[in-house]
């Protein structure tokens, strides 16, 4: 098969497209026919050499993919070949083929192409084990997602706002905000010219997020520690803003709040098969009534990925940008 | 009646006993006829000007006591006049007489005498709140308490041993941590000597902590996550040793990890109430089994309170240290 490569780490022309061997399901896994992947922040990271795929991973870049279950491993239950599916993938999925423990699996939910699924495993396992399983976000709370226009943002305020929370949003320009707002976000910051405690506590009598779905580590942590409210969580889920920053424990204290800081890639396959499990309980039945959906920026074929990561590099784009292959 | 007051912050000295107004019991409040009361590290800061009670509280220190019913505000249902209790407060335990929300209120538990009870309501509901309701400590996991000897660290170990846990402490003196060993810990760390991080990995096959108790806030932070399990929780519960400390959010990220940092005493009446409640149903079967116990280090009368914050402020002691008026 063909699969997109990193001989060296770099910028994104060090992408390469080549033959290499076909991946091999094992116990308990799928091999599946990609027909689409997406890109992640974190495959950039992998890319620039700062985040290797955990041990047993494929080396290739791709964090989840939609497309053709192909051959099932030893033991695998509950799929066929030929079942469409999209999958969360500790990498591989910048390829033709991929093999994936089948609790990562997912059905391609009623009422999205098979392509567009491929924008859903990141985003909702993201996003539901943060926000839900982690931060346990409540209907009447208040919800405060950074990078409200990404993916991970533009699933947030779909699944905050289908469950019944208000939900602010920070982004970095009228037509971002303009996007999150008709996805149903209540409170519009523009952290260009706008400073998002003060914003958030205005649209809440004082009060703050009760919730914070964070991308930026170091550079907000003061600033969203400030921005909580009593009993608040704050869920961290990205670096963009580095991986050190100080911590009001003072702060902290008096709000009886919560950090939290989690990634996707690294958990345990049992884990990532409960996320998942848990994905599909709650998130794909709003997603067959209409009530979420994927959002995708463009699509791009996968030989072309360099093109893609330039794109989340200026960070102009709304929701997912897809790989594809057919 | 008479109370301890604090006409002016400072130190050990300014703490007088002198006749003040009898409080009168509100709404859904009973009067305590106190009969001890105990010291905590609050009260040192609070008579150091650093801690003042929050709004509607008692202007004296003191967060816990044990005594008998002596009147009940309009609203008590389940308590009567003459009831031996203790109860948790926010104030105004040293002090002849308290008015305390009655779902605050405690009855002594059985196997407990009258004076001892008053060494229960912090430790207990510090623990069980923050071990268990908010970290949820499983039988399976390790739980790090540092202050081993301390009134709450006592709870602590006691605590988690009764439900299974393995119990690692760290203590300034063999005597201390004999002592913890006594009362079930597993794993003793002496940090005058000996690196916790260290000692606790090499305990745990390298795994770290799942649940870490901590008072000393900035000075341990980074140590504390770097002590931390893969899904390890650490729980502040004190800031002795400073406020804003540098968090590596890189290594809790990598750890999927948590931190929360937690106070009894703003909390509103309603939170307090689920906690005493929580400790009612689960801690105080505990003690009338015998499997859990009160660890007093002596008892001083109250209105030499001021001997009594010394043997705080000079760390000697193991347990808790009682007020007495009887």
């Amino acid at each position: 098969m063909y699969a997109i490569t990193i001989p060296e780490p770099g910028g994104p022309e060090k992408l390469v497209w080549q033959e290499v061997p076909d991946p091999v399901p094992g116990e308990g896994e799928v091999l599946i026919d990609v027909v689409a992947s997406a890109v992640n922040r974190a495959d950039l990271m992998q890319r620039q050499g700062f985040y290797d795929p955990p041990p047993g991973a494929s080396p290739y870049p791709g964090l989840e993919c939609a497309g053709r279950i192909a051959a099932l491993g030893p033991g695998v239950t509950g799929w066929a070949v030929g079942d469409e599916v999209c999958a969360l993938l500790a990498g591989g999925g910048y390829g033709e083929k991929v093999a994936v423990p089948a609790g990562q699996v997912l059905p391609v939910p009623e009422g999205v192409g098979l392509k567009q699924a491929a924008a859903l495993p990141e985003v909702t396992c993201t996003v539901w084990s943060n926000v839900f399983m982690v931060a346990h976000l409540r209907p009447d709370e208040t919800l405060l997602v950074h990078g409200g226009s990404s993916g991970i943002g533009t699933m947030a305020i779909q699944l905050a706002k289908a469950l019944g929370a208000k939900v602010a949003v920070t982004a970095g320009s009228k037509e971002k905000l303009d996007f999150c707002r008709d996805l149903g976000a209540d409170v519009l910051v523009n952290y260009r010219e706008q400073d998002f405690v003060e914003e958030v506590r205005g649209a809440t009598d004082g009060a703050g997020a009760d919730v914070i779905l964070d991308n930026m580590g170091a550079k907000y942590l003061d600033r969203n520690v400030m921005a909580l409210a009593a009993n608040g969580r704050l869920a961290i889920i990205g670096m963009q803003g580095g991986t050190k920053g100080e911590l009001n424990i003072g702060a902290l204290l008096n709000k009886r709040g919560a950090v939290t800081a989690t990634s996707l890639r690294a958990r345990p396959v049992s884990e990532k098969a409960a996320i998942v499990a848990a994905v599909r309980e709650h998130v794909w039945p709003l997603i067959a009534a209409g009530k979420v959906r994927p959002i995708v920026d463009r699509e791009i074929p996968m030989r072309d990925a360099a093109t893609a990561h330039q794109v989340l590099e200026e960070s102009g784009h709304i929701g997912k940008v897809l790989l594809t292959l057919e």
